[in-house]
């Protein structure tokens, strides 16, 4: 959905990953509602993101599943109970309302109360890896950027792009037609990429609708925030400026705990320590689960995800419906389960 | 395999539901191997046997399959670890040998030795339900019996078969050409039995190839464990005796903990108790998953046993290979292990 707003649910799972995913399902089974909030821009996390075609296998009863094609599953699973999803953004303030209720804020103005909280943030949050320019923090956010969030900003704007993968070869096909004038900076003449992208933009550059250089970029001109210029230095060719109003780097994406560091539970070597009752970490009501959790023999597998998804639930009801009794049941033998699933 | 002999391997898994195949799989991960013994004369457990064909919804990633199907999944998945069943034979009896590896025993004398034991047996073995006759106990195993183990035992006899489900069906069509006489006995004229082999009995009836009686057995006859008749009453024609040599009665099957229960491992209400970091029960080198584990929070779950398997089989690892260190790796990325599994 689209961010910004304020919402209510009783579970509000960070990390839509496989874990994050099947949670849904399990807290489902129990009639408990779920928002997902990912930093990503699609659901499946690690999987989808960092090996979507490696065939994965030992998800149990399965014998060999891409990525993809996991997420595909679990979404298929999933959907009848409806969870509603917040892509795209970062959970980065955690409050405690005065009902006993959380709220979650992301990094886009969203708003989500609940009860429980279930960290399912895998190995955590993709983030942007800082490109080694000296200074560039003076222009970040402002008109050095590692991410575009709206295509707006850098419309009939001279923009510089810099990276060798997806990331700046897909923003540079996208951006042509929106900006006065793209230039692509890459330190090799070969891409981590798709040949196609790759071809596309040879393409562009043949008819001169976007400029690419083989250069490495050693310096930002501009004050104020304000990028006039990048300063590189290519084979044969020494050092120049190539003018500009905005940059985008792409220099890959990192894992870090990030925000939910400063959620106050207790943390393990960058994890955060859990029981294997319900899941629960040292703050009653925040629950973790798939690779970020720790406990005792914890192995980072996405089945063990589902096993702990499964008993967080039943942690998670008695916040989400204090005044309700839990009644276990079965797939195989409640009727009304399977009249709501196969919906 | 066929029952008998002496077998040695890493791990033995008492139980072949989908927790006991699937440690298969975790194990084989580890390079240790396992032979796996079961009661039933098929690998699923509860899943084949109760519920072949009701959908399961809550296998991860797996919207709706049926017991049956699960089974074959995950038969497949492990095959290339080349499990060794020892099917419709009960583990009776444990022992420590002087090198510190265990001894199982089954029924049927079949003797495997392993550094570990996994008990996977789920709501424990599927036992017949003794029928309510007074004196039963002083004929059975002798000329009473309750499962048919060697057809040959019934050649050229005349026998009585009671029950009115598939298992006294099935026998009745299978012993007709063997036995030198055949009656079935059932409380009702109706069964509770696929229709074609309900079908196939009357048309040997009508035949006069088997005795069909609708009759309550109220007692045996014969004496130093050789039966003579057995005793019945029908309405309309009151009580009456059919002579035979042999019985055999189909009242059923429940779930027993068994001789598991004298293994020595601590037990919860007929349970065994585990820690959740190797599942490994109070005696070490035993280790218990699936529904006949408990600890606190536990779910019967398959998926939860899927978990447990994987953990245990880290803990097994240690005792199988003492010398050896535990290479933890991901099937996404551990070229040796696709090629194994892919072979």
């Amino acid at each position: 959905m689209p961010p910004g707003g304020a919402h209510e649910t009783d579970v509000i799972i960070i990390g839509a990953g496989p874990c994050g995913l099947f949670a849904v399902f399990e807290l489902g089974l129990l009639g408990a509602k779920a928002h997902l909030i990912d930093i990503l821009d699609k659901p499946g996390g690690q999987c989808a993101e960092l090996y979507p075609e490696k065939p994965i296998l030992d998800i149990p009863a399965i014998k060999s599943i891409t990525g993809e094609d996991l997420t595909q599953k679990l979404l298929e699973q999933i959907a009848p109970f409806e969870p509603k999803f917040h892509l795209s953004e970062m959970a980065v303030s955690l409050d405690k309302g005065e009902d006993g209720r959380w709220l979650i804020e992301t990094d886009l103005g969203t708003r989500v109360t609940a009860p429980v909280i279930c960290i399912a943030a895998g190995g955590g949050s993709f983030q942007p890896k800082k490109p080694p320019i000296p200074g560039v923090e003076d222009f970040e956010g402002e008109t050095v950027f590692y991410a575009v969030r709206k295509r707006e900003t850098f419309k009939d704007k001279d923009i510089v792009i810099a990276g060798g993968g997806d990331s700046a070869l897909d923003w540079t096909l996208n951006l042509e037609p929106v900006a006065r004038s793209v230039t692509l900076i890459h330190r090799r003449p070969d891409f981590r990429a798709a040949p196609d992208s790759v071809e596309r933009m040879r393409a562009l550059a043949n008819e001169e609708k976007i400029d690419f250089h083989v250069a490495q970029i050693k310096g930002l001109k501009g004050s104020g925030g304000q990028i006039s210029a990048v300063t590189v230095e290519a084979e044969g060719k020494g050092r120049y400026d190539i003018p500009c109003e905005a940059m985008l780097a792409f220099y890959g994406l990192t894992m870090k705990l990030g925000p939910i560091a400063e959620f106050g539970v207790n943390l393990a070597e960058n994890r955060i320590e859990v029981d294997t009752e319900k899941f629960e970490t040292s703050v009653p009501g925040i629950f973790c689960i798939g690779d970020m959790a720790w406990y005792p023999g914890k192995l980072k597998l996405i089945l063990s995800g589902f096993h702990e998804a499964a008993l967080m639930s039943h942690g998670a009801f008695h916040y989400a419906f204090p005044d309700k009794k839990l009644k276990f049941q079965h797939t195989t033998s409640a009727k009304g389960l399977q009249a709501q699933i196969a919906r």
